[in-house]
């Protein structure tokens, strides 16, 4: 990574998107995507001479127009519908006709999973810097649970695109309509569409978006690398590189052991189920449901983490996090929670997107509590 | 009705309209909705100072702008759900402003039930001309059955509204697709929503839109009110106002009885049922398959009449015509068929819209060929 003080931009190359992919893996909470498509196709485009610019959202004029992209759709279906490339280009070029105005930077909606890479993509395409922040600081599975939402920010206009060239721009009055709509229309066309939404002059995203979350996610890919290449413990590093984060504060091992049971269907456009992983030794088993993400983790019935705080299940050799679709019966894993952002864990976000929201058992407490950590 | 022949145009009054919605829900084969909310909205216009100007699609000049408009969703839902009043023309704004001209005249895509009168409400509230012809000569349940699909004409750009101000703006590559997303959509947004789709220049519409289906509907509704109030038959007067219109050739009682038993339910968006009718003597016996619209008609299991023909169910008394949605356990009826339009009877049209269409048994045969009708 070379940074460029003046405009405090920095170029990344392949090598420091492979780290993020594995940082946006880990912030994903299980969803988002398996970022390895995304990562093939910005390989592709840097050996095409495309050029990532990253650039703190601060530096950027308060009148810039900045477009948070991602994808949506169940996690499942986008490991087999490939994209066809042209949707995220074909969405930002809608929306500047509909606002009369060239976007300025785009940035992720969600910096979980591959939808942390995607916008490096369009940036590339579109030649336009990426902002280092998001609106989630990790992955959900519904549109309005972001913190523009939170924070009264407008969704519309939002562009779904299609790999077929199919477009849908939504123009609502309320933005649990957006999700509505852009859910049911996803389904239609395949069940994974690229979505722009929540388009807003860098003065609203200054206040509002979660800062460094793109920065975060490297650092934490290149310590869990950096640290398996010079034999440490990969956990420890990543545990030291959240401690060091700008969102994340409390971290740790939930549980190690085996993945015994697992269910997991497509349903309503969404990816839905649970992984039962027993501990080597018997006796103590952890529970996970995850609907795209990892919502609530039970220790022999006992909750130790829920939504909004993060919840991944990772490789217990490597530490690479294994996103919800690709859980497999027998892995050997170690569950890896984290507290959410600050942001998503007032009382405003927590109606939007805490344990209310997906009718799971609350009120929300925090990780840290739950498990006793200091 | 007065004529200006100078200009081609009519202007409308109130009892035009309410033959003209008579008309509407006979070619409406049992859909299109009840034309009874949109008649007293028309009133209301009308009584405000509004003028309903009717004009010969031939007359319009060829590059003149001409805006398709209609109501999807289920009939059962917009019985209870009324419209705010402001759908159509806000889908009509936002197909000016992505066009980027101003629309010329505006017509229904389909004749059949209130949607053969949405058109004239619009036409009053953006002071526009209403293009008397259509795209179906009747209802179909799904958007890309009509003739404009046929004859390869894009719905896409398809403006949806609901009464809340939501809009969806559907860019569609394939007609089906747009169906599908529409579909979806209106389901998201309550089960009723108003459409515009398929906006073409006139040069388009004067090659394929079904001509003069608006005055056919109008002499429909007109002569069967004359009969009733000259003590004569309003089912004779009705097929001989067939036997003069533009677009059908043949009609006739398929059977008079009693509903004596109904099914209808609200599926994926639609209405869909089945009503069975009794003779008063015993013995014989009608059933009616709908999805919206009355599909196909079996006299004591025999098919008597399949869809694109017109079945239309009618109180035996008055000869108006009950839509699905209104159908009652012990209403006394005379089921009418009529040939569809001859453009809706090529092979290429019955494949979009024949018996195949809805996984009905075929292949298509002619109501005048299944009855014998001369």
């Amino acid at each position: 990574m070379s940074a460029s003080s003046a405009l405090k931009t920095y170029s990344l190359g392949i090598d420091d998107v492979a780290d993020l992919a594995r940082g946006c893996a880990f912030l994903g909470s299980g969803g988002g995507g398996d970022p390895h498509t995304t990562f093939m196709e910005i390989e592709a485009a840097l050996a095409d001479g495309g050029v990532i610019e990253l650039i703190d959202i601060a530096s950027l004029p308060d009148d810039a127009f900045v477009a948070p992209c991602g994808w949506i759709g169940a996690p499942t279906i986008s490991v087999e519908k490939l994209p066809s490339g042209r949707e995220a280009l074909q969405g930002l070029r809608r929306l500047e006709q509909i606002a009369g105005r060239r976007v300025d930077a785009v940035m992720p909606v969600e910096v979980g999973g591959s939808n942390g890479l995607a916008a490096l993509l369009l940036g590339i395409r579109a030649g336009l810097p990426v902002a280092d922040c998001d609106g989630m600081g990790r992955a959900f599975p519904e549109s309005q649970m972001v913190i523009f939402n939170i924070r009264g920010q407008q969704a519309a206009p939002a562009i779904l695109t299609d790999d077929k060239g199919n477009c849908v721009v939504l123009e609502t009055v309320d933005n649990v309509s957006e999700e509505r709509l852009a859910r049911a229309a996803s389904v239609i066309l395949g069940g994974s569409c690229h979505l722009i939404e929540y388009a807003a002059f860098a003065r609203d995203m200054k206040a509002n978006a979660l800062r460094g979350t793109i920065s975060d996610a490297l650092s934490i890919g290149r310590s869990i690398r950096l640290a398996r290449e010079s034999g440490r413990d990969p956990f420890a590093a990543l545990f030291e590189a959240l401690k060091y984060s700008r969102q994340f504060d409390h971290a740790g091992v939930l549980f190690d052991g085996k993945i015994v049971d697992l269910q997991r269907e497509t349903r309503n456009g969404f990816s839905v189920g649970r992984a039962v992983i027993d501990a080597f030794g018997g006796g103590q088993r952890l529970e996970v449901e995850f609907k795209n993400e990892n919502l609530i983790a039970r220790l022999n019935g006992e909750v130790r983490a829920l939504v909004p705080d993060i919840i991944s299940i990772l490789d217990r050799e490597t530490a690479e996090t294994i996103v919800t679709e690709c859980l497999k019966y027998g892995q050997r894993v170690k569950v890896v929670g984290a507290s959410a952002p600050q942001a998503l864990r007032t009382a405003e976000a927590l109606a939007v997107l805490g344990p209310d929201a997906f009718r799971l058992p609350g009120p929300y407490r925090s990780i840290a509590e739950l498990n006793g950590w200091k």
